[in-house]
């Protein structure tokens, strides 16, 4: 029996996914959220107009106003819209059960397995939180019981152009649940190597971070790149290197197990993000001197989500809860925070990190 | 009273330490090697002709005859020669006491504190070694007891030039003597910024491994830069975390700290090396299919002198001797061997990583 996978966002990543999920022999459907209608339509007929690329034939497309026909018996359920829309998309997916959990629509096992492609951080109840305990919280009030969701974290170091290339890809699926650990492998294709882990928290927190710390990179790089370029490489390392330590400390401080920041969720998927990717393009224009709500707004205009801001902000709220003092202990955090919100110089802020 | 510091070798990184030193306030020397004699000379007159540069006008400079007069009363002695003259340049060092240990020419210390700045393996005694252990051997031998080694290993993303320039930098200075650890912090400076280790052996393999797996993350560069720029980095980013997972293991079993391989030493070193360093550039080569031993030999020819493509044939024997299966839990070392010295194609090589 073929299982099923219905992706819910048609972005960059929910659109990438489905070309290793079919080469992976599953039966693929792609949801459009009400955003998305014109991608949908789109790639009825050619292009998908972010990625460049014809989606693989045999997705089966469905526009926002499909969504209950998408998810009908679906095995796996991927999360792939931004964390924005994180709780507004799972409420909507939720709510076609009518209260009933979304076990007793998956063919093939007891519940479907969600996997979330978002990163970053959700406000839900009044508080900034990680996106499966937001999701944990919908499902015990939607559907009444936690039975219902078997939960994974998806990360690494997977630029969705490039997934949608073939280029070889290693990527870490993180479940608490021996089934859904069990059940992720099978989407493994000769160009896409899925690690598993236990560590959910770890996972998601690191994925979160890096789309903050990647702007600290940037920010480097705008500095320095044009003026000297053969020299600010020792600093952009110290700068990577202090971006590591934070993420383990507020992993650890959070529960989750630092060594999972040292491996692809972590430092992978920070390396990638840095060298090529929207947060470290959002960095790069700071540095160079342009007002960061400005960078910001002239991303987004032109359909560049630069992530990281928002996480930035949510983050720090979220490293306070923990209790974790930031200016002590998340230098580099702190740092980020004071030139993107309060309108420090870079050069100064930045270097504070060297003293700390 | 100023405390000494003499540097041995004067290559780019015993040249470029003498900067920091010297604000730090310290008596500084520069002995140059049998084959440093012309730098010294230009120094005297000049810039420095590989920083291009001139050194702090109050660093004092001996050529190779003068060994005794630099080291006499010293403090702190930095080997800063390449791992293929550490052990001639330490045994003529040793040879100055006749015998004695070089406690008894320090001012200020029970025994002279030496920094090892080189980065590699040696051959020693028919057998491949980390440079402390060869270093200890060469002290019992020489001095007949160990007492006389205050061994600190240096660590870290320093790229000599940039140091020169006095870029904000990071280092680690790792010593099991705790007497050591009190004494390095006063070479920090405000842009030379210095963190301390017990773990000498985790930042001593970190510091020779990172030179080897930077010509895996260079042949990623060789391979893909030029044809498919914006294509490469999910795969480069694999190879990355793949180094990191494989150090960290060569350095748990061989008894050192695996979070060493995380910090300054590992991670912060990996990633200034691989994108702007020599080994980097040999791997480059490689990976735009210039046959290994010439494109060695061509940069050797000018002055560049890729050390990871010794480490790497070192460090195959030395994993070997630690028993560590090579083709099953080093998988990237493994490629990197074939690719450089068995001569197989980097692509195919490469990939196998992926299904490791």
């Amino acid at each position: 029996m073929t299982m099923i996978a219905t992706v819910l966002g048609a972005g960059y990543m929910g659109s990438a996914i489905t070309f290793p999920l079919i080469d992976a022999g599953l039966e693929v459907r792609l949801w459009g959220t009400w955003l998305d209608d014109d991608i949908i339509e789109q790639c009825r007929h050619g292009d998908h107009p972010k990625l460049k690329k014809r989606l693989p034939v045999k997705v089966r497309l469905f526009d926002s106003g499909e969504l209950e026909m998408a998810v009908a018996d679906a095995d796996i359920v991927f999360s792939a819209v931004t964390s924005e829309g994180f709780v507004a998309v799972l409420e909507r997916y939720l709510a076609i059960g009518n209260g009933n959990t979304p076990a007793q629509r998956s063919n093939m096992y007891e519940t479907p397995v969600l996997c979330a492609l978002t990163k970053g951080f959700v406000r839900f109840d009044g508080r900034v939180c990680r996106i499966s305990e937001a999701a944990e919280e919908i499902y015990r009030e939607k559907c009444g019981i936690l039975k219902g969701i078997q939960w994974v974290s998806v990360g690494g170091p997977v630029k969705a152009v490039e997934l949608s290339h073939k280029v070889q890809t290693a990527t870490v699926y993180a479940s608490a649940f021996r089934g859904a650990r069990d059940i992720v492998p099978l989407f493994a294709t000769e160009y896409y190597k899925i690690c598993t882990s236990e560590d959910v928290c770890g996972v998601e927190l690191s994925s979160a971070l890096k789309n903050v710390y990647s702007i600290a990179v940037g920010i480097c790089d705008g500095m320095y790149r044009a003026c000297c370029p053969g020299l600010y490489h020792n600093f952009k390392a110290l700068v990577f290197n202090q971006a590591l330590r934070e993420m383990a400390l507020v992993v650890e401080k959070r529960g989750g197990d630092r060594e999972t920041v040292f491996d692809l969720a972590g430092v992978g998927d920070l390396y990638v993000t840095s060298a090529s990717g929207r947060n470290g393009r959002f960095g790069e224009l700071v540095g160079k001197g342009v007002p960061p709500g400005e960078a910001y707004q002239s991303m987004k205009s032109r359909g560049e989500f630069a992530e990281g801001y928002n996480t930035l902000k949510m983050g720090y709220e979220f490293a306070r809860d923990l209790g974790i003092e930031a200016v002590r202990s998340l230098p580099l955090f702190e740092a980020l925070y004071d030139i993107v919100f309060r309108g420090t110089g870079c050069a100064d802020t930045m270097e504070r990190i060297v003293r700390s």
